[in-house]
C-alpha cells in the first residue's frame, strides 16, 4: 500500500520523505492500517512559501467567506462522524461513545460555529475609533500559523480542525498543522473535510496545510522561520520549552500549554461535611479519559486528620474498583510510569497502584500517591513533576498555614480547585488560601473539579508559565482565543475610502461592537 | 559629596555598589554633579524581594488608590516643573522650551491622569461574564514589572515616570525601574515626586523602587528572576534581544520597543504636487530631537525622476542651514557616526553630512545620505541599520513595482507613512503599496510624519518584529497599553460574594465597560 500523502501548497502530493511510521492501537496493541511519512525539510519549505503566498490572498478575503469555511468544515465533520469516530477511536483507544461520538466530537464542530460567528461579526478585532484624531485601530491577521496538536484530543485540539486552527481561521491566518502521529489516520480524515469545505466556498486550498511528522531539528527550523506569524503547541513540557525557544529566538510569538498538575483543595469544612462525595467526583475526575487531560487534578491537598485519612481510602477503593483504561499510547504508558516512579523518588508513597496493568493494551493501574507537605516543601520540584494519565497524588498539611506555603511552592498551572463548606465553616480560611492559589492558576473554582472546560467566552484555558508561556492569552474560550492570532494595526490619518471597512465611520455590520471614542458601540 | 542613594525596598538607602558614574552635559561636555551608583546584585536581590512582597499588598489595594497615586504624582510634577526642566535640559541637551517644559512634561502627567482615569473606571480589565455558565474572567496584576526607560524621554518614557510605570501602576503593579544613567539626576528628582504621592496616599513605599545601573549580568539575571511579573524595555536592538532572550528563557514576558526605520513613502502625484512642502515637513520630522525619537524617518522611498532629485536637493538644502543640535551623549555621537558608516559601507552615498560637526558639545552634521533600490535590495539588511540622531536616507526606486520591492524587503518597523496626491493621481497605486506596507508596520500613515505620537487611545507604539517583541501590543495608548501588564484570570463557578468587585453580577462603578453574555454594558 502506497505511504500517506501531505497536505502541502494546495494539494494532497507525495511527501519528501526518506521514512514513515505507522499508528498502533493502543487498546489491542494491534498495529493499523496506513504508513505515514516523516517529511525532509522540503515539505516544510514548501508549506512556508505556500502560507506566506496565501496569507496576502486571505489578507483580502471577507469575514463571511472564512466563516462559511469554519460552517461547512463543521458540517462535513459531523456527515463523516462515523468514519472519524471509528479511527480516532482505533487510534486513541478513547471511548467511540460517549467520549468522541457524543462530547468531543460535538465539542469540535461548536467550537467551529463559534469561531465563524465570531469571524462574521467581528467584535473580536477591537475595533477602536478616535474620531477627533482620526487614529483607528483593530487587530488583524497576524500570518501563517503553524499548528502542533496534542496526543489527547483527536478532534477538539487537533492541529488541523481544533480550537486553535478554528481561531487561526476565523482571524484570517492561513494554518500548518504538524498533526500528531499518534492520530495521523484521523488527521487525514479530518483534512479530507476541510479541502472539501475551503473548494466548496472559494478559498484559496493551500488555506490548510498538513504535515505528519518532522525531525527535532526542521520542528525547531520551521516554527523560527520569518515567514510565520506564530506557533501555538499543546504537549509536553519538554517539547514545547524547546520549541518556545526555537521560535522566541526568532521573534516570532509562540502560544503553548505545557503541563498543568491543577491542584484541588479540600478545606476541613468540605471534608466534614462531604467527604465521601468528594472522593467519588475526585475518582471521576482523575479517570476521567485515563487523566490524560491538561486539567486533570495530580494533586490534592487537605489538612491531615481522620477526614483526610478517610478520603484517602475512599478514593484508593474507588481506584481500585475501576478498570484501568487504555492510555492513549505505548509511550504514554512507559511516560506515566516513569512519572510516578520519579514522584516516588522524590518521596511520595504508593497507596496503590504504580505499576503497568499488564495484558494487552497500554494500561496502567489506577495509582494514588501520598506525600506529606513537609515532604513537598522539601522537593518542591521533584514532587510537582505531571503524571500524565490515571495518576494522582494527596498531600497533606500540618495545617493552614502549612498548606498555604505548599500553595506558595507551586509552579504556575492551568487551574486551581478550593472545595468549601456550604454553610459557611471554611470562609474564614478560605480568602488567604484564595488569595495565594489565585495568582498561581489561570481558572480559579470554587466547589467543581477542574476537568470540564466549558466553551465559554469568559473561560481562560491559560494560567502562569510554566502551565504557558503567557499569562495573558487563553486557548479556549472565543472570542479571546483569537487575540493570540492578532497584530494590533493602527491608521492614523488614513483617507477614509482606504481604511477597512471595520474602521470606517459607518459599521459594516450592525451586531459588531466598536469601542469609538471611549464607548463601546454596536452597530 | 556623597553618593546617591538608591530607592530599594521602601527607602533611600545607601546602594551596594563598588563603582560609580557621573552625568555629562552633551551640549557643552561639561560633568555635572552628581556621583552615582552602580549596584551590585544585593540591590536587586533586595528590589526583588520587597516587590514580590508588595505585590501582594497591591492586589488588595482599591484601584482608587492607584489612581489617586497616578494622579498627585503628576500635581507634584507639576510642581517640580522648573527642576525637573533644569536638570533634564542639563543631562540630555533637549531644549527646555518648547520640549521640555511645553510638550514633553505636559505628555508625562497626562499619561499620568489619563492612567488614573482609567484605573477608577476598570474597563481596561475587559471583564467578561457568562451568567449561564456562572464563569467569569478579566485582567489582573502581573506582577512585578522592570522596566528599562531609554535615554531620549527623559520624562514620558522614564522608566520612574513614564508610560510604562503609568500602565504598570494602573494595573496593580509594583515597578523596578531601571534609571537611564544619562538622565539619573533627572530620575531621582521624579523619584522623590513619586515618593511623596505614594506616602500621602497611603501606597506602600515599595510600591516604585529605582536604581541607577547594573552591570549587563546583573541586568539578564534581573529580568531572569521568577519574582517578576514582567519586563518593558524601550532602547537598542542589541540591548534589547539580550534582555528578550534572558527574560524569555525564563518564561517571563517581555515587551520592546527595539528598533525602527520608520519608512515615509512619497508617491509620484504627491511628488509633484507639494514637493517642496514635502521636503521641509521631512527636514522637520527628522530633525525632531535632533532624530532621536523611535518614530524618526530614517528611510525616504520614492520612485526615480526630476521631482525625487529637486525633493532630495530641497532637504539636503534644509539640512545644511540648519545649525545641528546636541545629541544626547558622547556615546550616542559615535553610535550615529558607527551607524551612519554602516550604511556608507553598505552602498550608501552621502548627499550632506555624515560626520561630527566638532566644536564643544555631542553635535553630529545633519546628514543625508542616498541610495538605490537596486543597491538596497542587493544590502538589505546593512542598508536597514538604524541611524539614531539626525541622519536619514533617500532610496530611489526605478519604478513602482520595484517600490514595492524595496518595502517587501523591510523588516518589522514602528510606522510607515504614505503621501500621495490629494486629489486622487497616487490611487491607483496607493493600494497596493499600502497592501505591502501594512502587515510591515504597527502604524500606518497617511500624508502626515511619523514622529508625532498621539496619546490616543487608538494609538498604536508597536508593530512587527524586530521593531518590537509581539506584534499584539502598544507601549504608547490608554487603556490599551495597560493590556501588557494583565494576566488574565477566570472565576469558575466562584460563589459571589468571594468574586472581585468588578465581576459580581452589579457593577461596582457606573463607568465600567463590562462585556456579559456577549453585549458590551456600563453600569
Amino acid at each position: 500500500m502506497a505511504v500517506e500523502q501531505v497536505l502541502v501548497a494546495g494539494e494532497w502530493r507525495n511527501a519528501m520523505a526518506k521514512s514513515t511510521f505507522r499508528v498502533e492501537d493502543p487498546a489491542t496493541g494491534v498495529t493499523l492500517e496506513g504508513e505515514f511519512p516523516v517529511s525532509e525539510w522540503q515539505d516544510c519549505e514548501d508549506a512556508l512559501n505556500a502560507a506566506a503566498a496565501v496569507a496576502r490572498e486571505l489578507r483580502a478575503a471577507p469575514a463571511e467567506r472564512l466563516a462559511d469555511f469554519l460552517d461547512l468544515y463543521a458540517k462535513k465533520i459531523e456527515e463523516n462522524a462515523a468514519a472519524l469516530v471509528s479511527i480516532a477511536n482505533a487510534e486513541t483507544g478513547l471511548a467511540a461513545s460517549p467520549r468522541l461520538r457524543d462530547v468531543e466530537l460535538p465539542r469540535t464542530t461548536t467550537q467551529l460555529r463559534q469561531g465563524a460567528a465570531a469571524a462574521r461579526e467581528g467584535s473580536w478585532t477591537q475595533a477602536v475609533i478616535d474620531t477627533k484624531a482620526n487614529i483607528r485601530s483593530h487587530y488583524a491577521p497576524i500570518g501563517p500559523v503553524v499548528i502542533f496538536g496534542p496526543n489527547n484530543f483527536p478532534f477538539a485540539f487537533n492541529g488541523i480542525s481544533g480550537g486553535d486552527l478554528t481561531a487561526a481561521i476565523a482571524t484570517g491566518n492561513p494554518v500548518i498543522a504538524k498533526a500528531n502521529p499518534l492520530h495521523a489516520g484521523t488527521s487525514k480524515l479530518l483534512a479530507e473535510c476541510a479541502v472539501a469545505a475551503l473548494a466548496q466556498v472559494g478559498l484559496p486550498p493551500a488555506t490548510l496545510q498538513m504535515i505528519y511528522r518532522t525531525s527535532k531539528e526542521d520542528g525547531l527550523r520551521l516554527v523560527s522561520d520569518s515567514r510565520i506569524g506564530a506557533v501555538s503547541f499543546t504537549g509536553s513540557r519538554e517539547a514545547g520549552l524547546r520549541l518556545k525557544a526555537a521560535a522566541e529566538s526568532a521573534g516570532n510569538p509562540i502560544y503553548l500549554e505545557m503541563s498543568s498538575l491543577n491542584p484541588v483543595i479540600l478545606l476541613p469544612g468540605a471534608l466534614a461535611e462531604r467527604g465521601e462525595q468528594l472522593a467519588a467526583e475526585l475518582a471521576d475526575s482523575c479517570l476521567a479519559a485515563s487523566g490524560q487531560f491538561c486539567t486533570s487534578p495530580n494533586l490534592i491537598l487537605m489538612i491531615a486528620g481522620e477526614a483526610a485519612e478517610r478520603l484517602a481510602a475512599n478514593l484508593a477503593e474507588i481506584l481500585d474498583k475501576r478498570p484501568p483504561a487504555p492510555l492513549l499510547s505505548a509511550g504514554g504508558l512507559k511516560g506515566l510510569d516513569e512519572s510516578v516512579h520519579a514522584l516516588i523518588d522524590s518521596g511520595a508513597k504508593v497507596v496503590t497502584g504504580a505499576e503497568p496493568a499488564g495484558g494487552c493494551g497500554c494500561r496502567y493501574k489506577n495509582t494514588l500517591l501520598r506525600t506529606t507537605a513537609t515532604q513537598f516543601l522539601a522537593q518542591p520540584e521533584g514532587l510537582q513533576r505531571e503524571a500524565f494519565g490515571n495518576a494522582t497524588m494527596v498531600v497533606t498539611a500540618a495545617d493552614i498555614a502549612q498548606l498555604r506555603q505548599v500553595i506558595e511552592a507551586l509552579e504556575g498551572n492551568l487551574t486551581g480547585s478550593i472545595y468549601s463548606n456550604l454553610n459557611g465553616e471554611d470562609d474564614a480560611i478560605y480568602a488567604g488560601v484564595a488569595g495565594d492559589l489565585r495568582f498561581k492558576v489561570g481558572r480559579l473554582l470554587n466547589d467543581r473539579m477542574p476537568t470540564g472546560v466549558a466553551l465559554s467566552p469568559a473561560m481562560n484555558h491559560g494560567g502562569p508559565y510554566p502551565a504557558t508561556g503567557h499569562p495573558g492569552f487563553t486557548s479556549v474560550g472565543i472570542p479571546a482565543s483569537l487575540l493570540r492570532f492578532g497584530a494590533l494595526h493602527c491608521y492614523d490619518n488614513v483617507r477614509s475610502d482606504r481604511l477597512p471597512a471595520v474602521l470606517r465611520d459607518k459599521s459594516p455590520n450592525a451586531a459588531m461592537w466598536r469601542r469609538i471614542d471611549g464607548a463601546w458601540t454596536r452597530g
